[in-house]
């Protein structure tokens, strides 16, 4: 049998645990060796599992001689270090989004990870979606000819605590970070040009510390295609998750997954399912899907899927939403990039 | 110009004043010479749309020298008796369905038509609905194989009185006999045998007449298919037409026509709008193509699309599904047309 | 029987054709006196109709003495000189869309229709779309709470000669236009604030004379929503019309109407039916609806449904979307309206 | 920590595998003491979940002082035996679908597990699949009324090799048996008469040993309504697994799942996604809810879920199904019970 990839996951919040339970069911070609989190009440979990070596320290997942790839589900603010670290260990590295909220940032973790030959992903799960990766492959089979509009619906069904708003760095980089990234993927070319109309419709609080809740982006892509995005913290049907590509030769679109098939009709009307709750239940095989692809290309070599220029051009374009925003204007991508040596 | 077909209409009730309005508005190569119906309350829906003549007597209709063709809507004792007086007046026929309730009947007309040499089509409208229409295509261009399954389901939104079903026919004759021709023009093959189960559930009254509200109909098909129907006089959603045909290659199927493509989203779920009321609204354009695919037989002198023989079948079908449920068991049609010389 | 309300057609192009039989047909309370059209061929399909009397000049059905309602389908640059005409001979009037493509001329003719204390009523037919008029109807029961966001995707299948697009008055007033009135119509609220981005994808020619076929639009309201339209001249797949509008309750949207409910299934999938062609397809009822609705309003002595305001305001959005097209940034409706008394 | 519930699992085959896998990776509430295959090739993968035990003697298992509770995946001919005996040893007992397929054998199981106050859980995995779950509490909850009219649809994507179809049964007791418990469940009543129109119109050779590869059957229940079943051995579009109930208040039905939520747009119409391929993918959640009910009803000691009578209902409506095809007419459940002291 083939050696299994051993891995070490740092952070055992909401997202670590998943992928810490994928790696354990779902994963026959890797192994958990090492698992850390700040808090000791989260060990139990790993444990449970049958991982039986658990610290506080990231740095001992990072340093631990056996691991070959770590997985990094801390909070943003240590993503970066903790790439570095490892990189400068030689281990490869499945990272979540986004990388850091800052281009230099996200550069040195790129230099690190470069200058070491190691692997890095970016956990943007999205793309593995099966609804969202078949779009992909419906344009990259030239089914719909050369992209012109490209249209996402991204809204959750509650907003987070205005306390975590405070420092969430915003709608951009907490949530439409994720379309940014889509929407590169969808349409295949680089975004050159930034508009955001946004408001806070639903918690008017959040203004005082410049955060929108609802927003309507326009991006510009290298290739023609112009985007756009709709997203609100608040969609009381549910997670709304959709998207739509046109092109010359036709369109492609993909619905939100719902929580069964049922078709009621009574006297008042056709009555039908919500959409699934939220991302845990959406995106619940694309996170199994997303992480095995980390390591299939680390057992096979291949090119990460999702590789640091990815996670660093997602952060650009959310600060160039936050600066279109504040400003009332247009913004061009290489304003931001410019001090970037991308 | 190309000459104008003189038409004359019998029978001013809810389907006669739908074909004259359709034959005045719609129908650029006919005109109405005389219309008639038994009472002259009627009259004046003729004259507003531009018929000056009209009369009690259907006769003056069948019998005035420049009508070339008779469209008739009148009860359906008189159906068999009109049309044979028409053909031998040498006129084309349209006649609502059903041509009769029994064979014989229906025999005589279809003999007098044959040997007057002039063109009968049956109402059987259903047929040019747009929906089923391409699914009878869809069939014909193979792409569903060799037909396996047909399923049917028609279902009115509400009973007529109990007075009128008194008089009906019963549920096969008045409103199943439709879904018999359907499924005969879908499946491209005769019916060789019928079985029914059906139930007053709706009415249990009108089980003393030997009615019934409910059924489910097995049609078995020469070419080796099996059918089956389902029909109800009460949908409370509304007007229920849809239809499936499975094959070897595939499956094609039609679903209802609504009010709107309206969905509404909240907290509770999808909602969306019921099908069409009935069926003035969901056969209102079929209406118009049958009528008009009858006026293109007789001006390009082609075949009529449903001729005698698809009137005399339907109602065969009908008198099966009677027996079966009378007797509680498989009926083969050659039971019920053995003494009519098909 | 209630008189008849005298009504006289100016124009017999195609959308004149539609209003013209529309009225013979379907408007039982009123009837045509007379009809003109510069070229004489176009008569005969009025007088096919019954309208004998017909002309080559406008004058003559403005100025007939029995003629209480004028029917305006000329060319654009005539509907306000014969506006003005009408109103001063007291005559009411339903004028096609664009009123104008600039903002006096449009105030012209709301003066003078005030003075002289007629109705005006506009041609946004796209209103009377039963899937629009039911959003519209969603969002006044309150069932989507506060408006956040709309969405409307507006694609032609197939775009004019460019010969006619030079003369066209661009994008924006000659397509987008309907979708500026459809915004405000669903939102129920004014526009504030218009940026575009838009590019020549399908024909790069047209850039040329200033004009683009691929635009997103995004507009925000003074009630706080946040509205993107997204025009393409080319869908491969047909006449695409679609929109959705978010809110604090809950969401509403309506599809395209499709030729057929067919669904196809075969080892390749499902196929399923294309949209209805073009807009005489897709909106044939909404015209007569609309038409229906101001013989109405005439009759009734109500507002009309669609006023000068509503076709000035459509052709602002229009002028504000041409300025930000031009100097790339986001234009506020005041600064179009400032010199326009409104 | 609640105790969990010590299992063995007999039979490794191919759902015994989808038993086991979930027994390890999602019961918490259970673990497996022990395993056993005729078959050593199939230990393996016991051995890789983690299940040390294995053995060739299905006996070890139910002997097995530790064991509990027993889960039955061997050959039918082998479900009463096992059952039998795991009662008498006073185990629990989830057995695969058909328990047998007579109804002598199904009695004497019967007999067993309730002299020895023990629960039998029957493995029709179908009523815990989310769709139908969802059809049956519209049903409980009153929303369609009274029951009139069901219809299932249930067509596999390609039929076994004929090998396995001469020792399989007859299509009755090895595919139609999960429509007949189904149609139970939907309704909620017995069925009283059965009526079969059948051939074999894929591969005609099966005639030969008295099998059928298309159905229509036709149930009638006691409570009035009447429901059919349309099965068919291969569908080339794949897994087809829907159905509708219709009642005095409404109608409910369940579309089947699909691959993904992809529509493509072309010129040739709209293209989506096939259903999921088979039963392993689209009832991959409905066994793993089936086992946890089975699992929970013992712990909690409540009443189990689909019992021994409902497994012999079914293999009665099977009995009566081919009895109906075999002798050509409507066959009453009593024909088949009368020998059984039901």
């Amino acid at each position: 049998m083939t050696k299994k990839l051993k891995t070490g996951v740092i952070g055992l919040g909401r997202i670590g645990q998943i992928h810490l339970s994928n790696l354990v069911h779902h994963m026959p070609d890797a192994e958990v060796i090492i698992a850390s989190d700040l808090s000791p009440a989260s060990h139990a979990f790993a444990q449970n599992l049958g991982v039986a070596n658990v610290t506080t320290d990231a740095y001992d997942v990072i340093n631990h001689p056996d691991v070959e790839a770590v997985i990094i589900c801390s909070p943003t603010p240590f993503h970066v270090p903790y790439t570095v670290a490892a990189a400068n260990q030689k281990k490869h590295i499945f990272c979540e989004k986004p990388l850091d909220v800052t281009l230099d940032a996200i550069q040195a973790a790129e230099k690190a990870v470069s200058e070491n030959g190691v692997k890095l992903m970016v956990g943007f799960n999205r793309r593995f979606d099966n609804n969202f990766a078949n779009v992909r492959n419906i344009v990259k089979a030239d089914k719909i000819g050369d992209p012109h509009i490209l249209r996402i619906t991204s809204r959750d069904p509650a907003p987070p605590p205005v306390e975590y708003l405070k420092i969430s760095g915003g709608i951009f980089l907490d949530m439409s970070i994720h379309d940014f990234d889509m929407a590169r993927f969808i349409v295949g070319s680089e975004v050159k040009e930034v508009f955001v109309k946004g408001d806070a419709l639903i918690h008017p609080e959040i203004k005082e510390f410049g955060d929108i809740d609802t927003a309507v982006i326009v991006l510009t892509f290298e290739n023609g295609a112009i985007g756009v995005i709709d997203n609100s913290r608040k969609a009381v049907y549910g997670y709304d998750q959709r998207l739509e590509i046109f092109g010359s030769k036709g369109m492609a679109k993909a619905e939100n997954n719902v929580a069964d098939t049922l078709q009621h009709y009574d006297n008042q009307g056709g009555h039908s399912a919500l959409p699934l709750h939220f991302f845990l239940e959406r995106y619940e095989t694309a996170y199994r899907v997303c992480l095995k692809s980390f390591i299939d290309c680390v057992k096979n070599d291949t090119p990460s899927p999702v590789d640091a220029h990815d996670g660093l051009m997602a952060t650009a374009i959310g600060i160039a939403a936050m600066k279109s925003l504040t400003e009332g204007r247009s913004v061009k991508m290489e304003e931001v990039l410019q001090y970037a040596a991308v």
